[in-house]
């Protein structure tokens, strides 16, 4: 049975809703934290649920490279392998490809590419995406799609769009509903709304269980990207999920909320955490824990955080855990992290239905410190 | 209030006791997880809770080099600092000194030593060790002590000890009760039986809340060490606590608690854990997860274990894992091997109060098998 969205209020364009799965009910709007190859750094299953995750992302790429897709169906699916009882969602690799493979050539039939692990030869095709990730068996797969360069021109976005809208077509075209999983297709256009329009007519044709917004944090101004999916969420079909692929900061999902936003996924908070930088709410808005003034520092990262690490260590601890590259620094400040982004979605949803969410995004823009929020 | 050795039970040598601490009861004989630098790698405070350990291990060597014992007891404490309510033992520095810091020089007054991390030329005397190991303030601490290089003549090892004992007297003269903590004193001796007889009538004669053996698993071979050990725990204070130090693996514990040692410690299950060596009471003994012929073993690591792996994780699962290079393989397989420590430990407890001790060690060993436990 494919994934079914149950729209429950909404506030303005900012949805309160319910994705059901064949993995448990994900309430939405909802943040998927990261697990690349088949877990979330840093992190258990256990861990995962504690913080109040009830979706993660897995990435087709580095799960066919490694261990294989194939190891993963014998082994019971993703699921099962992963011990993580709740919903998943795999992307197609097509980002990967673009972004980590070496020395890849894009055809009409598929995109050829080296593994970024042996330089070993491959050949990605829809079909043989839908292949892997039908394999993986995750509860939302991502339809096999181009995104552009950040800084590629309208033509070459056009041409681009329309093989994804090709791509998607021959995804459909395998995709097998009894799989037990749902495939998604990925909406390109880049900056241009007229792009950005007829794709979601073309894609939003394949009748699929759920659309999401490709192409989006490329590189462009946080600005440029909330005014594109504010405009772009609401194209999409209001009794569907919609997902925004790879964003992003904190401010970026209370943006992607106010346009209309389901779910989100970023490795933004994970992979900061094991650089140290850990992020709040309000006030400091992030730090760096390596940082010489934390020394001394005995307050937790955020006063008023719930997670465990701020609930029993200090920023000094953590600094130091840093310093002596301490495994445990990781987890713990991964935990923080996911932590803050996981309850900031859960006061959204609260937000919107008490239908308040301009007056709770009003608030957290008002407390946020700008500057400390655009470096580290 | 120092430590007190509460003795509930004997069977055999085996001794059944409770080590009454500022920091909760330890129920011995008890193994304590190694937390280095302040941390027992990959885990929290909370998994250790969860695991059983009652007392961990911190290194003063490395404390002292970073964040600083100053630094630590400024902010509270070693259980402030790193948020671990239970018992904690710091040991001497002594054994680092030795093992790790480069061109160090012995003289009667102390030990000059350069810091392995940034060259920085120390000197460690028994007075130092003291205010460095007050200031961490764990429930036990251990005397400055040389723990001679394995291959050292009976000559040297004479002098070493007359030394060590010298130094237990100057800690002794510096420790104070009132810090909190509580001073072991650690008898040297090597192989000589008549050396070890000795040492322990010159520590004892410190009257100190308890004593440790040093000087074992240097590199001798397990057979010696554990007729080593054999004769010396005898040796010690029946009504005081008796600590192994730097020991060992599951058959070394049985055999140290065979002696009639409470308390013992080893960086073996936590380090080897993160080079993806795995131990289990019986069959396999240890397996090293990254071998290719666990790829597709569906299997948990040990399938009578019940530590949060094995009732989760498949060995395929860890082995895709490690070969990654994922953080979480790092907590996984810490906790399982710490789990079976912790588990065996629990279990040798139950015999003894049960005066069945002799019939569980020859069944443990029994289970074994013995090649498989030789190595990797």
């Amino acid at each position: 049975m494919p994934v079914r969205y149950e729209l429950l209020a909404k506030s303005g364009n900012a949805r309160r809703g319910r994705l059901h799965t064949p993995h448990g009910v994900v309430e939405t709007p909802a943040f998927m934290p990261v697990g690349t190859a088949g877990s979330v750094k840093a992190l258990t299953a256990r861990d995962l649920t504690e913080l109040g995750a009830e979706m993660i992302l897995g990435n087709t790429y580095h799960l066919f490279l490694r261990p294989g897709s194939e190891l993963v169906r014998e082994l019971g699916g993703l699921h099962r392998f992963t011990s993580w009882e709740g919903a998943m969602l795999t992307d197609s690799g097509g980002f990967q490809v673009f972004s980590l493979a070496d020395r890849r050539r894009i055809r009409e039939e598929g995109v050829e590419f080296q593994s970024h692990l042996d330089g070993k030869k491959l050949f990605f095709t829809p079909e043989k995406v839908m292949e892997i990730e039908m394999a993986l068996g995750a509860d939302v797969i991502m339809a096999f799609d181009e995104c552009p360069p950040a800084l590629a021109d309208r033509a070459y976005h056009e041409a681009s769009m329309a093989r994804t809208t090709r791509w998607a077509e021959r995804c459909r075209a395998v995709w097998r509903e009894d799989s037990g999983t749902s495939l998604f297709g990925i909406v390109q256009g880049g900056p241009w709304e007229d792009l950005r329009r007829r794709h979601v007519e073309e894609i939003c044709a394949l009748d699929l269980p759920g659309y999401a917004l490709g192409g989006y944090a490329v590189g462009e101004p946080p600005e440029k990207m909330h005014q594109g999916v504010a405009f772009s969420a609401p194209l999409l079909p209001a009794d569907q999920p919609r997902y925004l692929m790879g964003v992003g900061t904190l401010d970026d999902l209370v943006h992607g909320v106010a346009a209309g936003v389901d779910l989100f996924d970023c490795v933004l908070p994970t992979r900061c955490a094991r650089n140290a930088l850990v992020f709040t709410r309000a006030g400091e808005g992030r730090m760096n824990l390596k940082n010489a003034r934390f020394a001394r520092d005995n307050r937790p990262v955020d006063e008023k955080c719930g997670c465990y690490a701020c609930r029993t260590v200090s920023r000094a601890y953590l600094r130091h855990l840093f310093v002596a590259r301490e495994l445990t620094a990781y987890t713990l400040s991964t935990q923080h992290n996911l932590w803050t982004y996981l309850r900031l979605m859960r006061d959204v949803r609260e937000a919107i239905a008490a239908d308040r969410f301009a007056a709770f995004a009003r608030e957290f823009f008002g407390s946020r410190a700008p500057a400390a929020d655009s470096g580290g």
